[in-house]
């Protein structure tokens, strides 16, 4: 079965390879003041402390860093609510190739000036009337580019997936025997790519994908035979989870790990967002923060063992930080 | 010389075997936007995310940790603005003891809550017009309770200096070379502890006192061929950096360990915090982000190697939060 799989554990362990010394090896963290709201003892995978200030920088540099040097200067295009934007961004920028990313309109303004930052270029679009992938697509024949998709893709799937042996590795570390494994969950790619890494080697954990409700296709697919979509209408605070569809490939590894789907309300990802600023004092953006929020929701099965969680990323601007802040 | 000082680097030890499996291992954590900002490499000991939110945790346990089990009923009186007072809580709950915190009336409320939440009892005073010495003592002769200083304390400076202990380890795990360190201080204990910790290691290493200016005792002191207090009417954002005096224990250290003081503006912290938030994503409440301040600010004298600094604490009230992210 696994051979019809996009990777495999082998392809994470190359791509840590890839990522040494250019990746953050981030904190797995734990907090008394969570482990007694959760009732269970949870340990925090801190994905804000990586560069970008998400994780998406891991799968971002292992796909262009196995571009061959010959090919780079085409550069590449990506699509993304700002956080792949500058991954890929950043990643382009440490590699020296030009980089454009096709970005919503309504994009938080720090994701904007980050990838600009990244030497980036930018080009807008409506998220709910127009096609990123079209205006991309029209972009890359162009130019010979290569697209770097979000999650769809076996080099960032396992790029994510290297945040899974770090937490195998530092639950060894702290003693810990992790039982559950919480992601935030978009796309799929950092779900599919943990679920890989742990499973590797606790096949006997639980892993499950936390959606915003409204955008919780990777769940609802899971439970059904099919990929189903997201209503086009929903709406969440979570700009980073609102991917239309799950992959093929993170649906079809998702689906063979046993990943089960844990959908999270507006209002508890900005409970969860207050937590970690009281008691954690790590700074979460709503994306990042809805595994947290399923966590604190009690949504999280019982099962033998600690939950392991992501903060996936923090990227958040400051007034929509405080709006959240103030209740 | 150094059997006339408080402790030697043997207490820091004996502390680390105490705060084992109580204490957190903080994360010393590398961020490229502030090697960039401050134009050298600089390692971030995040306190934040220790027990109660500030380091403050450390001295509290070892001290109490220390007093016989019989001793113990009669419970620990401590004053505090806040930090000191949470650890001393939490402390005393985990060890069974009661705890009086004498607090100033403009404490924070997230320290206010905590310290109650942790169990202590809460008697408030001016913090401009009386003397929480003389109450705490009152106090303390009336229960038969022991006094725990915030820093002028052998177990106090031990239990703080366990940070550089981590410091120094964590540097090598990641193979980085530490040239300066630069310390949040108010009454010293932790920059002594600290500055007790490195020498032992790197004697070649030159540590700061990052101080409020007004507040900037330590500094002045050391400069000075005596101990300097602070203008009676000063007033810093920093409330947790607003001792009168440095104590005579770690002045003495300090001095002797040739610790250099630097003084940070309040808008020097406030921009500090905003950095923390935009590119750390980490919580930092002002005092707590005096030493980064002096980073930013260029404060720090050029040395070889890296600068490692604390964030000392991240409890901070949202509304104060959030006013120094709106600039």
């Amino acid at each position: 079965m696994t051979d019809r799989l996009a990777i495999s554990i082998e392809d994470i362990h190359q791509a840590a390879e890839r990522l040494k010394g250019h990746a953050v090896r981030t904190p797995l963290l734990e907090f008394k003041p969570l482990n007694s709201a959760v009732g269970r003892r949870v340990l925090v995978k801190f994905e804000g402390a990586q560069h970008t200030g998400s994780f998406k920088f891991r799968g971002a540099y292992n796909r262009l860093s196995a571009i061959a040097p010959e090919d780079r200067a085409a550069g590449v295009v990506a699509w993304s609510s700002g956080n792949h934007a500058q991954g890929v961004a950043h990643a382009a920028q440490l590699l020296g190739m030009p980089a454009t990313i096709v970005m919503p309109d309504d994009a938080p303004q720090i994701k904007v000036n980050n990838t600009l930052a990244y030497g980036a270029e930018i080009v807008t679009y409506d998220r709910y009337t127009e096609s990123r992938e079209e205006i991309a697509t029209a972009i890359a024949e162009k130019r010979g580019a290569l697209i770097v998709p979000s999650y769809n893709d076996p080099y960032i799937i396992a790029g994510q997936g290297t945040a899974g042996l770090e937490i195998l590795d530092q639950a060894e570390e702290m003693d810990v025997k992790v039982g559950s494994v919480v992601v935030c969950c978009g796309g799929g790619g950092l779900t599919s790519g943990i679920a890989t890494a742990i499973k590797s080697k606790l096949p006997e954990a639980m892993i499950y994908a936390a959606e915003p409700q409204g955008f919780d296709s990777t769940g609802r697919s899971l439970r059904s035979d099919h990929a189903v979509g997201n209503d086009p209408d929903a709406r969440s605070i979570c700009d980073a989870l609102q991917s239309p569809l799950p992959g093929e490939m993170t649906l079809a590894i998702n689906r063979h790990l046993d990943v089960g789907g844990l959908a999270v309300s507006d209002d508890e990802v900005r409970s969860a967002v207050r937590f970690s600023f009281e008691k954690l004092k790590l700074v979460a953006e709503p994306g990042g923060a809805a595994a947290l929020a399923a966590a604190l929701a009690g949504k999280v099965p019982d099962h033998d063992g600690a939950i392991a969680l992501t903060i996936s990323g923090a990227n958040v601007d400051p007034d929509v930080y405080c709006q959240i802040l103030a209740g």
